[in-house]
């Protein structure tokens, strides 16, 4: 199944719950706009591509739900609740995309009953629109991966954070379609280990030969000439950064000490035309993160913590950016990757 | 309490269990060299001059309990079982010499009871003296911090490290011992969490505020510019690099990055002038300590695991090694930091 799907048979949003993984495969459904936002804050879906097809389900639902009366009515209904689930991730630049883009199609409706089925369709189109494009910048990455390749990737950009195939993840599926043999070195990805639980089990499921790491362990496999490239997914790309999973800068750099390429693989939704690096928002989260894991106490109860969830990436560490339009290597104008190649 | 200590009631070696910190405080007891290797290899005791100390109690120990009725049968078993100890873990100079130094100190003995009696004298010697050259370190060490400079470590090269005070967090102590206001960043350092456990209980304990962070945060902190230094610890230094936990290596280079100082605190029992750093073997532990945490699975059971204990750092990007002879800059010759400035 997708990661996260539309049900029609009693109008909820269905999606895999990436916080029980790998032990256990569960998939939940949510009925209100609340359990969405739970589900987006606890990261039982994440992944800036997911998570444009939960902003977009999330206001199909809001809108059925709706007792509002006339189209004013409800389409000012809608767009308060669009902000609500925004706030939920606030660095993911593709939440608040998937969001406006339903809005933005429900102008077009002519009561509210047209409207209902415009938001639909159009959160529908979002996420078949997402496995496609994943196949085609997955196509446009794998010409970059050379047989017998070992390719280093943070945090999960695979299935799991798209609706289907992934970005980082969908350049080594395309790569390995294609029929090289491509090794993925994944790393752990603390403090919520999605590298270590999602990455690791999704690249098992399909066979593709994976070991783990530690974070930390990504200078000294580098140094050790045992990584031909890094590829890594993005939550939002601006003209001067990447900004993606903490750690991902540290990666970077020693890619660049080590004259590896750094790939970025993310869809044209996550690029945010409008801000540069310095007016972007990096989410903090709640301390427990680094306190406990799993239940268990790892850390002093009271130890102060800072926990940023994204880190920036800057764009002369960059190799280039793959996308469902092209590869752009920086540096390149935002307007470029809007058309296709 | 010491946290080793040779406990003269009942002939045996006590010492903190680190496995259990921070949630247990608890002193354990070995009274057998068997016992001893348990608690090294599974990192009861840790920290390269603590196992300094572990190796000396432990030829003191097996000497105390051996049946061999001659000065020779019992030196030539001293020998073996001293090889039994070292090889617990392979990287880490110090418990290699630890154990080297009580066996050359045995030469001196004229029958078996006075070399039982030498070898006690000259593992608590160890001890002692660690603790003093921590202290004579930590002053060299404290003159390179400002007053409230934040200072960025790894690991745990502290108390818990050493007998007491600390080689990098003895720098911290001494320095605020000065006056001087320090803030400290502790990386949690995955898998084993020493960073998370101990450094931030030790720093709690004494009041000195630290922030703990995920290893991956480095760059991410540095780039943010809170941080005015990195210290760490070392488990080994050669001519051309310093061994220390898996991570260092990319703390060091992202410091450079930044032109942030990298100091490495260790004492001088900690270099290795016979070995260059491709000589040295990384020790590489059970893969179950990246899919398990504290009992509870954190990734597929049957992921592939690279788990190296140690990574090296070239000389050059060290600032400089702090020792209890006085602060030595890169390039130096190993024979100069025998000598007390």
């Amino acid at each position: 199944m997708r990661t996260i799907d539309w049900n029609d048979e009693n109008s909820t949003i269905i999606m895999v719950d990436q916080t029980l993984l790998p032990a256990e495969f569960k998939v939940i459904e949510c009925d209100t706009v609340g359990s969405l936002c739970e589900a987006i804050w606890s990261l039982r879906v994440r992944g800036a591509p997911a998570l444009g097809a939960a902003g977009g389900f999330g206001i199909a639902l809001a809108a059925l739900q709706s007792s509002a009366d006339s189209m004013e009515t409800l389409f000012d209904d809608l767009h308060k609740v669009g902000n609500i689930i925004k706030s939920t991730r606030p660095t993911a630049v593709n939440l608040a995309w998937g969001v406006d883009r339903v809005l933005d199609a429900a102008r077009d409706a002519y009561d509210t009953d047209g409207m209902l089925r415009i938001l639909l369709l159009e959160a529908k189109a979002i996420a078949d629109e997402d496995v496609e494009l994943n196949k085609r910048l997955g196509a446009h990455g794998a010409a970059l991966l050379n047989d017998s390749d070992t390719v280093l990737t943070h945090c999960n950009a695979g299935r799991m954070a798209c609706v289907d195939w992934g970005t980082a993840l969908g350049v080594i599926r395309s790569a390995v379609e294609m029929g090289k043999e491509i090794n993925v070195i994944a790393c752990e990805t603390r403090p919520l280990n999605q590298g270590g639980r999602i990455t690791t089990w999704e690249l098992m499921e399909d066979k593709i030969p994976v070991t783990l790491i530690t974070d930390s362990m990504s200078g000294h496999v580098m140094q050790q000439g045992m990584i031909d490239s890094v590829i890594v997914g993005a939550d939002r790309i601006t003209q001067d950064a990447v900004f993606n999973k903490i750690g991902t800068y540290t990666h970077s750099v020693m890619a660049k000490e080590h004259e590896i390429p750094f790939y970025v693989a993310a869809p044209v939704s996550t690029f945010d035309f409008e801000n540069m690096e310095d007016q972007v928002e990096i989410e903090l989260r709640n301390g427990d993160e680094l306190r406990f894991l799993g239940g268990k106490q790892i850390a002093p109860l009271d130890v102060q913590v800072y926990n940023p969830a994204f880190d920036a990436t800057p764009m002369e560490k960059v190799t280039a950016i793959i996308t469902e339009n092209g590869v752009f290597r920086p540096p390149f104008l935002l307007d470029e990757v809007k058309y296709k190649n």
